[in-house]
Parts: C-alpha cells; sequence; structure tokens
C-alpha cells in the first residue's frame, strides 16, 4: 500500500474515532502513543493523518499540546471558490442577496424548533457581540457565531454550516465596511432577533432577520455609490 | 524566509498569473522553464506552490501532460463540511430544503438576466442530461452543471458556485436514490426550465424549478418512509 493510501486511511479512522467517541470542537485527542496503539499504525503514520485533517480543518495541531477537534468543522478556507471572484462591495450586495433568501426563514423555524438550551445559547451570544462592540473589539467572529447558532436551532442541518460560510467568505471586507451605523442596526436587531426567537414569535423572527440583513445590504449600497 | 512560505507566495503569484491572463477552467499553464522565469523562482519552488493549488482543487496536475486549472474553480472538496454529518436520506431533504429557497429564484433571475450565449448553453446542457439518462450513464455531474450554468446567468456573483456546492455535496446519495420516476421529472422540467429561461419568462422559470425540486424532494420523503 502506498504511503498516501496508508496516511488517508488513518485520516478516516481519525475521523471515525471522533464520531464515534462524540468528541466535540476543542476536544483534545488521545497522545500520540495511545491513539497508535488504538488505531494499530506507526508514530509517522498516524502524524501524516493528522497532517491531512489539519489542511482539511478538521483538526488543529498546537505545538507541545496536541491535536484537537477544530471549531472550523472540517469547514475548509473558501468554501465557496471565492479565490477569483474579485471582493469588492458589490460581492457583499452579491452575498446579502443570498442570505437575504434562506436567514429569514431559518430565524423563523429556529422560532419554532429551538431547545431551551439554544434559546439560551443564542441570546447570550447577542450580548457577546455587544461586548465587542462596547469594548470596541472586532466581532466578525462574534456575529457569524449568532447567525451560525439560530441556523443550528433550525433542526435543518445543512443551514448551520451554510450561514456560518456565508458570514465569514467575505469577512474581512465587512471588517472594512463597519461602522457606528453598521453597529448600531447590529446591536437592535440581534437582539430583537433573539428575544423573538427566545419568545417564540416566528413572524417577529423572520422579520427582524430581514430587517437586519436589509439594513446591513442599504449600507453596501450606499458605500458603492 | 521559510520553505512554507515561499511556496505560499508562489501560489498566489500563480493565482495572480491566472487571473491577470484570464486563463479559464482546462487552460494550460505555462512549461516549468517558462512558468519558473516569469515568476522568478527555482524548479522546486515551483512545484511546491503548483501542489498547494492542486491540493485547493485550483490545479489539476496530470502527469507527462503539465499543469491545467481546474474546472473546480477552487471550490474544495466537502466545502459544506458535511464530513461529521450521516449522509442518510433526511439530508437529501434538508438539502432540497435547501435549495428550494434559492434555486427558484436563481431561475427567475437568469430568465431576465442571461445572455444569448447562457441561455443556448442551459438549452444544451439540458439536452444532454437527457442523452445520459437516455443511454443509462450517470447523469449527476451533467445535472450539476445544469442547474449551476442557470445560477451563473442569475448575475449574481455568489448563487453559481453555491449552487454548484448544493448540488454535488450530497452527489453520492442522489446517485443512490435513482430512478425511473425521477428521470422522467428530471426531463420534463429541465426542458420546462430551459424553454422559460430561454423565452424570458421569470414566472414560469421560478414555478418549473420549484415544481422539479418539490418532485425530487416528493421521492426522497417517501424513500424514508
Amino acid at each position: 500500500m502506498s504511503k498516501a493510501t496508508l496516511a488517508e486511511e488513518t485520516a478516516q479512522a481519525i475521523i471515525n474515532y471522533i464520531i464515534k467517541n462524540e468528541l466535540q470542537p476543542g476536544d483534545k485527542l488521545p497522545t500520540e502513543p495511545v491513539f497508535m496503539e488504538k488505531l494499530g499504525v506507526g508514530r509517522g503514520t498516524l502524524r501524516e493523518g493528522i497532517k491531512l485533517l489539519a489542511a482539511r480543518n478538521i483538526l488543529d495541531i498546537r505545538q507541545g499540546a496536541g491535536s484537537f477537534v477544530s471549531h472550523q468543522r472540517g469547514i475548509p478556507d473558501d468554501p465557496l471558490g471565492l479565490t477569483f471572484i474579485e471582493e469588492d462591495d458589490n460581492l457583499i450586495v452579491d452575498m446579502l442577496d443570498v442570505r437575504l433568501l434562506f436567514e429569514p426563514h431559518v430565524a423563523r423555524l429556529a422560532a419554532t424548533k429551538a431547545s431551551p438550551e439554544e434559546k439560551a445559547a443564542i441570546v447570550a451570544q447577542a450580548d457577546e457581540v455587544e461586548r465587542c462592540i462596547a469594548e470596541g473589539e472586532s466581532y466578525v467572529a462574534a456575529d457569524a457565531r449568532f447567525h451560525r447558532l439560530i441556523a443550528e436551532a433550525s433542526g435543518n442541518r445543512v443551514f448551520g454550516n451554510l450561514t456560518y460560510i456565508l458570514n465569514t467568505s467575505i469577512a474581512k471586507n465587512i471588517e472594512i465596511t463597519k461602522d457606528s451605523q453598521r453597529d448600531s442596526n447590529t446591536i437592535r436587531y440581534h437582539r430583537k432577533i433573539a428575544e423573538a426567537i427566545k419568545g417564540g414569535h416566528p413572524n417577529d423572527a423572520a422579520s427582524y432577520m430581514n430587517m437586519h440583513l436589509q439594513l446591513l445590504r442599504e449600507f453596501a449600497r450606499e458605500k458603492m455609490q
């Protein structure tokens, strides 16, 4: 068997181990000697397999600390293949048009289906975004997580990762376009969306999500003039 | 400068070369000696850079023939991060619910915005899917391309790749569920969608796309019983 194939088989064995043991993002893999024993492979092969999974954003390798399940959950860099699409304000509008097609629907579903734990996490994440804004920190990551939590509460297993992808693909550009008007839209509507989901009001959740994204679109559109 | 950084810089230089020279999927890169000269790097660094881009599905390396711009246009394997989501009939329904949210809208836009060349390509691709079905070949790839062409004709630069991703992410499973009922739905509605776009009828295009996907959803739902 070729070395590449062995490494790939080991990578698949690691994935199976993560699924079987229900490891969550941030969880640590067993130490090298233990893991070599469990998978029945040598150190070199194990390291090759781990490297392949790190390249796929399934694992994080932290020098000296070990390997961990990645918070990116296997979502690759540039999932939408935007490498050859020029990032400009027009692309932000295109992206918001895509998000407008499904995020209001996703918020509607979340208001119907979210568990008490999911509702609490969504409200807490809205608070976290506000804290970032109040302290002048970048809130791109916290914002993406807020939208992802809502999508994951929808009951559709594809929406969560898809929402995350659409939120982060042009994050750099969103960073550039942030301003106080944008910040106040985010605070106001995130709070309304979170409350509507918490209270179980599907139409309110959909409507506030729509308003939130339409205002972002309006800002981006005005910047293009 | 570390070897990794040099290879990454070379990869970026190759991307810039592709963009500047407007190379299209399937186009061949210059030969090694010519490209080394153009980019001002050694053979080892060039090869490292090309390997990085092959891993990102931006280039295809064909042994003995050279390197080519990939038809995958930088869209990675498993863009949606489905590695940890179990593929089952339920996931197909979740995926179709996502597609139903935006593909009818995308077809509507295409009916308004498609150029004569884009219309011709969409009609020709509907014929190609029919040919595959008639000859008993797999039509998963041809089907994905039909939906991608429509999305690319929408004028929104994100829809094209996104549609392709949603079409191909669970292609294996779609393959399993294909049957004659599914085939006749595909032939009938692809043709109607293509004709509506060609004729410039937005509501018809949206309605037929909706019917097409709802019927796929009905098949998948019945298989789950």
